[in-house]
């Protein structure tokens, strides 16, 4: 199993204080050692960081967290391998263009291996990537290019992912540059942080912040993780088999899925 | 214009003295100060650090160089821009998944932007990411699955790459995880070093290596770079129209292009 983190959010923020958190369950808190990952959107394109070492021991993550990158859009994740060995191909999160767009991918479970995988490719053996690449091909089977419509978007990723994921466990980050789409088969958790802000403690380590101190008033920030990163903070626990979609640090829907 | 930096071996490698070389180039050295990226292959698929700021100047550049990562085969690029704008949608090396692998690109020049993309849609505005997506749409046309004769690929790439960059200035590194396709449209150079190993200084800066201390005897490394990178090394300078693939440390082909 793994533990994923999104963040989306209406002003470039840096995801330092949450990677922090959850980076520590990548080996030193939790027992997530088998690699991590982080993408970073600028626009359209996310840039991606990857390693098939442990989050808590590795200098890169660490670098990452000293050198913050800011951004609206931003998924990472901590491995504990369950199908496919330890290596970079099989580390989380996937990537993959669609539509002149990156799509970045991250899954907290097992499901079945997809089939229909149209033109993507998997490119390590994880079930993971193959969902990742069954859903792309849905979507891209389903439009032509972006929809204009967001609802439309929404209910297509909804839908795909409520049928891949049957049957398994299939907990699912999904960015697509302008919005995160968080799936909850079983375990998932979001908070909304916006004015006016507080102090929140992590909840593995005693590290704080005061957002205040480092925010605006009209900021937003919508958190997504597989358990509450934070002990003083109020978490919003996912039903299953529904997916949420934010967009500008806002939850703009609550879908079945 | 920009400067191309490309490696490939037989045994994992670091590609840090090289690096160092180009990366003077990215603002201290050279011009090239809008962008720069690195693409290191593990197996089928590459992790690649980018930026859209000068490598000289950049705490990931020097973090990336302290912080060695062999590999097989590896492509870098700085960038000083000509089409399209500073980001990281703009910055080289660019990446796809094609047939279960992932490509990467990195272009020098300047060519008449391409129509016949396929699938492979532009995340950015460079002529060189459509020219790398055309080429990428011609050998999906060409080859269902990755070609088992490394020679069909190689004549493939080379045709292809001649007819996008015709009329243009297609200076182009093509890595596909187990070669490196390295077209010289103008200005290109390689060398081959193996046993015996000597020292080598970097063209631009007084900095050395004894490459005897950090090799083995069976070792074969090739490079390829814009312009030659050391000043006490013989590099072999490419004729114009003509595309070398590297394999395992050699020079396997040469081929008109």
């Amino acid at each position: 199993m793994c533990e994923l983190l999104g963040m989306e959010c209406n002003v470039p923020t840096d995801i330092t204080f949450s990677f922090h958190g959850l980076a520590s369950r990548g080996g030193k808190c939790g027992p997530h050692a088998d690699g991590w990952g982080l993408a970073l959107y600028e626009g359209k394109l996310a840039r991606v960081f990857l390693e098939p070492v442990a989050a808590a021991h590795s200098a890169l993550a660490t670098f990452v967290r000293e050198h913050p990158i800011k951004t609206l859009l931003a998924i990472a994740h901590v491995r504990r391998k369950t199908r496919g060995g330890i290596g970079l191909v099989n580390t989380h999160p996937f990537t993959r263009e669609l539509w002149g767009r990156h799509f970045v991918f991250a899954h907290n479970g097992t499901v079945k291996r997809a089939t229909k995988l149209g033109r993507f490719k998997p490119i390590g053996d994880t079930d993971s990537e193959s969902a990742f690449c069954a859903l792309l091909a849905a979507l891209e089977h389903d439009f032509k290019d972006y929809p204009k419509s967001a609802a439309d978007l929404a209910n297509a990723v909804a839908h795909h992912a409520g049928r891949i994921g049957k049957g398994g466990t299939f907990n699912m980050l999904l960015g697509d540059g302008s919005q995160l789409f968080a799936r909850c088969s079983t375990k998932l958790h979001y908070i909304l942080r916006h004015s006016p802000f507080k102090k929140a403690t992590l909840a593995d380590e005693d590290v704080s912040i005061d957002f205040a101190a480092v925010t605006t008033p009209k900021d937003r920030v919508a958190i997504v993780a597989t358990m509450p990163l934070t002990r003083d903070e109020t978490w919003t626990t996912g039903e299953p088999n529904t997916m949420w979609v934010f967009k500008a640090g806002r939850l703009a829907r609550t879908l079945p899925s």
